[in-house]
């Protein structure tokens, strides 16, 4: 094992120890420290980032975009840690407790999970965002990023740290690993005895070789393959909008739609009009043989199709033949995030809503819905699409364990 | 990988997508056939065990003790079936719902994991209770017996298969692995496609064999290494009372004392009398140097010491100097399940459960009182000894996740 590996993670269990015993007040002047940190030193993180730009020249402008940090999202990235100040403490909250028969009190308290492990791709905020969110609930986190965008988040952690230094606190509460090699990374999924949980931020790909490699427990987050179902009680317009919106609103994100499934008692009377919608905003269309009898200019769509995530302006269009056809095609073919189905009835609502096994699934609404701040959890870390722990956005709560915590007057079992 | 696993498999999810959806008298009146059915076919569940035991004639008497199945332990598996289905059904249960800033209706509910995998070693109790808890929180089982018990665990699991199908109910809500082989228990640990978390119940050897070698999702149990420290400001009585009830009264279970550390300030006082008491028990005491020059009776306690589970009449002792030497002590070398102070200091207890990083911190009480039933969750699946998902005594709600059911009126995302 790497000996500079082990030492971040020795030091990051210290620094758990410690931010773990800090009162909420304490942690929130903190964040406030690192916010203003990062505006007063803006032109180092854009020097940074500039440095990491021209490296990048070669690359397609979608990840250029992404790596990209200008004064702009400086402030952006400084208010989320304020937002973060401002959310609800959750190892400050004791929501159960009670006497048991022998008189013991039982407290169920939340308690932060210890040390946190971030794998990244080349998108400097979340070397923010991670460290607002893993602070504020008490943790300590290692951040290992792109090498893409190695000198910003340099710049980053540096400044996060310092600001934490200043205000008295454990710099090591935020380690950033400057090795970017892909041999570090993989070591890094196996330090079980320094790191209580890896949460891979990134493509599928990243993720899926987080899921598959690592020994330290993984939530597993982000990978959308979203479904819009339209019932045969639906609503033309209703339909219509929420496929549109759901699909073109942002397409690269993981709540964004990926496929439509359409019942065949509508299908001819709906789909010219939803297609040409879709059409009209530029997406491709990819249907099955009955898809493609009534809308004529959809590509024929392959059995991959089913399981891709195109994170673009492509959908997949299919005709079943019953609500049971649906559940059944949804249930096998989705990453299990968000799914919809568009229907006036109750029962049928309601039957979707039990059978389907997907974190978040809605009645006539748009996928689009699934997010932390939406939800009203104030900030995301991800959305998780395991059922371990965590399903569905993940704000601070899931970033805590619990803790029982008894007291007695010297009881013993007889 | 094996034929016949996968399609245990299959049939374990098709099972599981019926159950979750069974309400919660069906599964109640099922729980209510299965505990008659056991009783009703009591002579056959008895001679399968004692074609077992014969088998197992060489084995300690330990061993034979947990696999005897007599009249008496048919009738507490009966009962362990009733128990449960008298419990809440937490997928009944909506704890959380609340009508979010776009004025969706958004009910966090709580739903069954799917399919359970179990696997465990020569108790036959084993298949009916994991049996009854897990078909209560709507879920399939998967039951890997140790290889000594087969011919019991057979007869009951087919007792139990029956009892569902004259109900009407899928049997395969419950299936046995009748390849008792170490090769089929691998490929069980690897079969990602169909179960959706693993419980390994049994001794150390197994659940380690398993979290490291599993890449379905394992709950890790029953590992215990618990401790009692005696604090400077505890009382005699108080303190003896704890530490010899915690190590004598169960001394094979995990929640049984291992380790005895006390604050010197009042070794040299209460060790005579506490070692006394242990010695009255039959307790082997180990020592580390300062606790052998107060009770000279005291082997020498080796570094390997502090790691081990005895589960048996043995207690190693140390000095500490300091609170935090006993918090220190503690979180290298506990398993992280149960630990007790005795003190009457409320700084020093609060101290104490907060930096003790373990599932259960007790101040003046035994540590065996870490039970599921103990806490009132009526009976329990294990103690989880990890972070993550479910930490502590593990009932019913901690076999299920969650998912978001979200109904909206049209609304999507601009």
């Amino acid at each position: 094992m790497n000996e500079t590996l082990i030492e971040i993670g020795q030091r990051a269990q210290t620094a758990a120890d410690q931010v773990a015993l800090l009162d909420t007040a304490t942690k929130n002047r903190a964040l406030g420290a690192m916010a203003d940190a990062l505006r007063t030193h803006q032109n180092e993180i854009i020097t940074a980032n500039q440095a990491d730009l021209a490296q990048a020249t070669d690359m397609p402008k979608k990840f250029t975009d992404r790596l990209m940090v200008n004064e702009q999202r400086v402030a952006d990235m400084a208010n989320g840690l304020r937002t973060v100040a401002r959310l609800a403490d959750p190892t400050a909250r004791i929501d159960r407790g009670w006497i048991n028969a022998d008189g013991l009190q039982i407290l169920q308290r939340w308690v932060p999970l210890g040390v946190i492990g971030i794998i990244f791709e080349a998108r400097p905020n979340v070397t923010v965002d991670a460290t607002g969110l893993t602070f504020k609930s008490g943790n300590a986190v290692i951040l290992r990023g792109g090498k893409e965008a190695i000198r910003t988040n340099t710049a980053l952690a540096n400044i996060l740290r310092a600001a934490l230094e200043k205000q008295g606190l454990p710099a090591d509460a935020v380690q950033l690993i400057e090795d970017t090699s892909h041999e570090l990374a993989q070591e890094m999924m196996n330090l079980t005895d320094y790191i209580d949980v890896l949460i891979p931020r990134g493509g599928r790909g990243l993720i899926q070789r987080v899921v598959k490699t690592a020994t330290v427990p993984v939530i597993e987050t982000g990978a959308g393959n979203c479904h819009v179902y339209i019932d045969k009680d639906a609503a033309l317009q209703m339909a219509t909008d929420i496929t549109v919106k759901a699909k073109v609103q942002r397409p690269s994100v993981c709540n964004a739609a990926e496929k439509l499934l359409i019942h065949r008692d509508v299908a001819a009377k709906f789909l010219p009009t939803i297609a040409q919608a879709l059409l009209d905003h530029g997406v491709q269309l990819r249907g099955d043989d009955q898809a493609r009898v009534i809308v004529p200019q959809m590509q024929a769509a392959s059995n991959a199709d089913w399981d891709t995530e195109y994170n673009d302006l492509v959908m997949a269009v299919k005709v079943v033949d019953s609500l049971d056809d649906a559940i059944q095609h949804i249930n096998h073919h989705s990453t299990h995030h968000s799914e919809v189905i568009v229907t006036d009835s109750i029962e049928r609502g309601r039957a979707f809503q039990q059978r389907i096994n997907s974190a978040c699934v809605y009645v006539n609404a748009s996928t689009r819905f699934t997010d932390g701040g939406v939800f009203g959890f104030g900030a995301e870390i991800g959305i998780s699409t395991q059922k371990l722990h965590a399903r569905g956005p993940m704000g601070l709560d899931q970033l805590t364990t619990i803790k029982y915590e008894i007291t007695g007057s010297g009881q013993v079992r007889h």
